[in-house]
Order: C-alpha cells, then sequence, then structure tokens
C-alpha cells in the first residue's frame, strides 16, 4: 500500500522510517498473535519483557555500550535530564563545567543554578550568535564534570569529535544526533537523548550511564529523578512509556538491518551534502554556520534577500516540505535532516531551491 | 475485520475501546491526510495542536471541569506526582494531612518524608491490610492539604464518596479509576492520574489544578517538577507525550460518545456486579474487601482453598484471560474491570469460574 508522505524537515518530533510505521500498523490491534495492542499491555508481561530487552540489547550493540553502562528510558525529556544531572552528579561544594553552544545548553546551565548548585561555563560561542563550537578551552581539574550539548538544533552546530577530558567525567546531551553516527561511549560518563529526533516518537529519553556515578546519587531527591534508583531495575521502576519504547526498539531493529550507525552516518553526511553544497554554490542562500561545525542533522540557512524567506517558506510548503521554518529565536529556514529523512526529500528541497532562484533573481 | 482479543484483565496498562484502536491503525501512517502520522509530528504544528486542545475540551467536557482549573498532560506518573505535590504544596514548615490506604498511599507518604517534608497520617487501614476505606477521622485545620488514594489497585478497595474537608484542599490520585464515574472537580484542588488505566495506554500523567494553588510554587525546584512552570503553557513547556495525549483524546472522544462519565459509571457498575454476586454466591471464592470498599475497578479475590489458585489461574490463561494474576504483595486473584473492559469479558470470567467451581469441588 502506498500513502501520502510530506517531505518532513520537522526540528523534532520528526520523521520515522516508513518500514517501522508499516510494522506499527501491522501488528497495532493484536501484537503477534497475542491478541492485545502494545498500547494495552502489562509492562510486567512476557511479550513486553521481550520488547524492551530487545530494544536494549539492539541499542547496546549499535552503540558498542560496554557493560559497565546502565541504559535506561527515562520519562521528562532533556529538560528533566538537566536538573537530574547536577541533582545526582553535583555535590553543593562542587563546581562543574559546561560548555554553552546555544539555547538548550543555555537552559542546562540555568537548571543547575536554579537547584543552588555551580556550573561554570568555561566556553561559550555567544560570541557570535551560537554559529560555532569552542575549541580553545581549559577543562578545570575539580570540576565534577564536563557538559556539552553534541548538537544544537536552533542554531545548527555539532561537537564533530569530542574533547579529551583528561579523566574528568564527560556529559553529554546528545538529543538531535543520537544514533546518528557512531560514537566511542566509553568516552561519556553519561549520555542523556530526547527519543524524538533519530530513535523514536516524543515520551522517552535514553540515559546511558556509567554505573559507578550511580553511588552518587543523594537519598533526598525526588524518587523519578534518581539515577540509581532507576537503574536498580532499568525502565521499569513504575510503568514506562511503553509503546514509546516499542517503537524505539524497532527503530533500532531498523538501523541493524540498514548495516548500522556507520551506515547511517555515511548516508546522513551524503544527505547533508546535497543541501550544504547547494548552499555554497552562490550567495543567493547562505548557510549561518561555520564550516567546520556544521551539523548534519540541522541545517539553518538565509536567504541573501532575507525578505523572500516568507515567501520561500509559503511555496515550499505548498510544494509538500514541512517543518521549515527556522526556530521563532533565530528566524530564517531550518531543514532538519534525521535519520530517517529520505535523500529524496533533501534532493526535493535543493531543486525546490534551484527553482526558487531562477523564479526570484 | 476482526481481530484476536484476549478477555484483558491487566491491572495497567489496561485494555483500551476497539474502536479507538481501530481508529489509530486507520491514521496511523498519514493522519487524515496531513501525510504523516502522529508519531512524527511537531508538536507546535496546526494538526497537532487541534489534537491536544480537542483532549483538553473533551476531558473538560466530560468532567465539568471548571474554568478555575489548569489541565495538563505530563510525564513521570503518579510517582512524579507523589514528589510534585510535596514539593510544590507543601512548605518546609507546614504538616500536610495524608490517609493510608495502601501501597500506593505508602509512597506518597514515603515520597514527601524523603523530601524532607512533614506528611502526617490521620487515618490508616493497615491494620486489616488495607481492607476497608477509614472512615472516621478528624482533618487537622493547619494542613496544608489532605491527600487521598481515591482506588487502591493492588487491595482493591475504593473511596465510594468523597471527605468533606471543610475548606482544606483536597488532593487526590485519582489514577486508577480517573474517568470511570462523574467526579465533582470543585471539591478537589489538584487531581493526578496515570493515563495507563482508563484513559490511554502508559506515558502520560493528567494533573488537574485550581489555579490559586499555582502560586505556591517555589523557584528552586526542578523545572519539570514545577506546576506553575508547566501549568503556563499547558503540557507545552517542552515536547510533550504526543502519541499518548493523541490516543487520551481518542478515548475521551469515545466515552462522550457512549453517553459520558455517568453512563460509563452505570456501565462498570454492571460490570462489577456480576463478578461480585458470583464471589458473594457461595463461599468457593471469596472477595477480600469490606464491602462499603468494594472497588468497580479492581476485584481481588481468594478461593476458599487456596492450593487451587495456581491451577485457577493457569487454566483461566489457557481460556484466554489475561492478567488475573494478584500482585505480588498480595497473591490470590485479581480482576482489573476498567472502562474498556467489555461486560462480555466479565461474564466469561464468571462462567470460567462456575465451572472450575463445578470441576474442583
Amino acid at each position: 500500500m502506498t500513502y501520502k508522505r510530506i517531505h518532513n524537515f520537522n526540528a523534532g518530533p520528526a520523521a520515522l522510517p516508513i518500514e517501522v510505521l508499516e510494522e506499527i500498523k501491522t501488528d497495532l490491534i493484536d501484537y503477534k498473535g497475542n491478541g492485545l495492542s502494545v498500547l494495552e499491555m502489562s509492562h510486567r508481561s512476557k511479550a513486553y519483557d521481550e520488547i524492551i530487552k530487545n530494544a536494549e540489547k539492539d541499542m547496546r550493540e549499535l552503540l558498542g555500550i560496554p557493560d559497565n553502562y546502565t541504559v535506561m528510558f527515562l520519562q521528562g525529556g532533556a529538560t528533566l535530564q538537566f536538573a537530574m544531572v547536577p541533582l545526582n552528579l553535583l555535590p553543593d561544594n562542587k563546581p562543574a563545567d559546561y560548555i554553552n553552544t546555544g539555547t538548550w545548553s543555555t537552559k542546562a546551565i540555568e537548571e543547575a543554578q536554579k537547584l543552588g548548585k555551580t556550573p561554570r561555563v568555561i566556553a561559550s560561542s555567544e560570541d557570535k550568535e551560537f554559529t560555532y563550537i569552542p575549541k580553545n578551552f581549559t577543562i578545570n581539574k575539580d570540576s565534577a564534570y564536563l557538559h556539552i550539548t553534541s548538537n544544537n538544533t536552533i542554531r545548527g552546530t555539532e561537537w564533530q569529535s569530542f574533547p579529551e577530558t583528561n579523566g574528568i567525567d564527560l556529559v553529554c546531551d546528545m538529543s538531535s544526533d543520537f544514533c546518528s553516527r557512531p560514537v566511542d561511549v566509553k568516552k561519556f560518563a553519561l549520555i542523556y537523548a530526547g527519543a524524538q529526533k533519530n530513535v523514536g516518537p516524543a515520551g522517552a529519553t535514553v540515559v546511558i550511564i556509567r554505573n559507578d556515578l550511580l553511588e552518587r546519587s543523594p537519598k533526598n531527591i525526588p524518587t523519578m529523578c534518581n539515577y540509581k534508583i532507576m537503574a536498580k531495575e532499568p525502565s521499569l521502576y513504575n510503568t514506562p512509556p511503553a509503546f514509546t519504547i516499542y517503537v524505539i526498539g524497532l527503530v533500532m531493529k531498523y538501523l541493524k538491518k540498514i548495516g548500522g550507525l556507520e551506515k547511517m552516518y555515511e548516508m546522513n553526511k551524503a544527505k547533508a551534502k546535497i543541501l550544504y553544497d547547494r548552499l555554497d554554490k552562490n550567495d543567493f542562500y547562505r548557510g549561518t554556520v561555520e564550516k567546520d561545525s556544521r551539523s548534519l542533522m540541522n541545517i539553518p540557512f538565509r536567504l541573501k534577500n532575507e525578505q523572500l524567506e516568507e515567501k520561500f517558506l509559503k511555496e515550499a510548503k505548498a510544494a509538500g516540505m514541512e517543518g521549515l521554518k527556522g526556530h521563532r529565536s533565530v528566524g530564517g529556514v531550518r531543514a532538519s535532516l534525521y535519520n530517517a529523512v529520505p535523500k529524496e526529500s533533501v534532493q526535493a528541497l535543493v531543486n525546490f531551491m534551484d527553482e526558487f532562484e531562477k523564479k526570484n533573481s
């Protein structure tokens, strides 16, 4: 069966692979002969146990997560992690280093401050409107951890390689490029990621934590904010967001099928290149990010004649391209090319851009 | 099309109406001609805005929620509410009254204690293994609020009418009977409920709060735990559990279609009566709860000969009845008869019970 499908350039929640959607649809009312929907299943049932265990197993395999790390599917998005990280890992008498690369980093810093903690900004790209990833910074030896944001959805920057921390625990908000490329998990103490960009629908946050960190959780914080309690029976302290985890599992299976994260990375590089090449062709369109900090996931750009942007967005939408409006805090245009956005969509966008240029030059 | 459907007596996540599942399936890949799935939709899009606004509107209509209450779809389940209620509403120098009717009430009390607050247990049914709802208690005049649990999934008790509080704010964990009967919302200061029993899949918590309470939220608590921040743009401070909210909206529409909560209540009473009548017929089976505290949602019972219970459960499962095992903390049998469990399932259970009695007397 074929379906009407728009070109989905949403910044998140975002596109899912059509194969995954088709499998969900097939199994929706009677999950593999169990006589009920995953939406109705007890999280303690045998059928669901298999679903959640396989989701974790496949994620471990794809990312090469070492055995001394716990994988959890929590709730509350990255915003709750902004609080959980300092609540669990930052004692009141100790500072932690943060690098500020935009709105979401800023929020993480503000949340730690609000909770009476001492986040210390050791580098920031605010001087150039967050259009680059800082390169020169010194991590303090007394820091409880270094917090970074691997990809910045609003500004379109991405850490292309991760910093050496000389033994300081690296904590990374990977919400918007998680599973878009291979990462060396053992370089990180903690990785967290909202599911709704590359690995599933909204409603679950993946947390990958090195087990020794669990011992730092104090007792007097909310149970649902306590990594140690959440890790005891991972994802199952209380009723988890069961359906979202099921979809994440299907996405993991899909990623394995296409050849893993190396292959996904190649595909993402190829997709982004199509659009970046178009931006670099002449000055009708202009990428807003320094070249060595460009994101493969979110590509913001402006038209030379900014007066034309509204027209551009309106005509793009009419041509079946959804979600291209830049974030309200920066304006312009932004195309999000997450894992499940097909190359054909990027090609369609570039064709549209070429045509729009012709008509409006 | 017909599907294999078991009799779903799970304590939660639980059965959904087949009409709702069918609508989800129909719209799964291309939501009403929008060219994408609700699973892929931006929570800021026009299509999603309509979904979430209608879910709220229909819930307001069904429950008659007054205008001075905010309705929110949050994350973290009742367990996060156990913390949010005292964090937001209970200043450090003030006590709050709690009534202990079982495991979930106990957890709410322990969570408040853990956060350094002063919950005060003014009544408890622990003396008789939580098999009744306390009737004689005095609410303290200096209490910040009174916290109760309207229905106790594990023990099978339910408040059949709510206490008069003489001006003390009533906070109610309604997780397991929310929308199973009409309630007079204005009697409550705050109602919270995990969705996964009567109104949707796991992953969202409904919070209905009287607006003046929002002014009590202190600034130095995690953003995701702050009612005031969450209420500013209800459910949309960050990415909400969008698909779960969509399903809740469909369930609300379904409840309106069948005639609202009065009608649902009649249906639930009729269903529970079938099973309670069977339990009261002779002493082969025995309800474990005092009659005036019996729940319409969760009906625990024992066999006179407890040795037969394992056999009973095994044969029931083989006969297509899922989720009948009593909670591991109490044993025995428990049938959960939430809104979406059809009368036919209850009748099938009672028929099975009759036959089992015949064979094993």
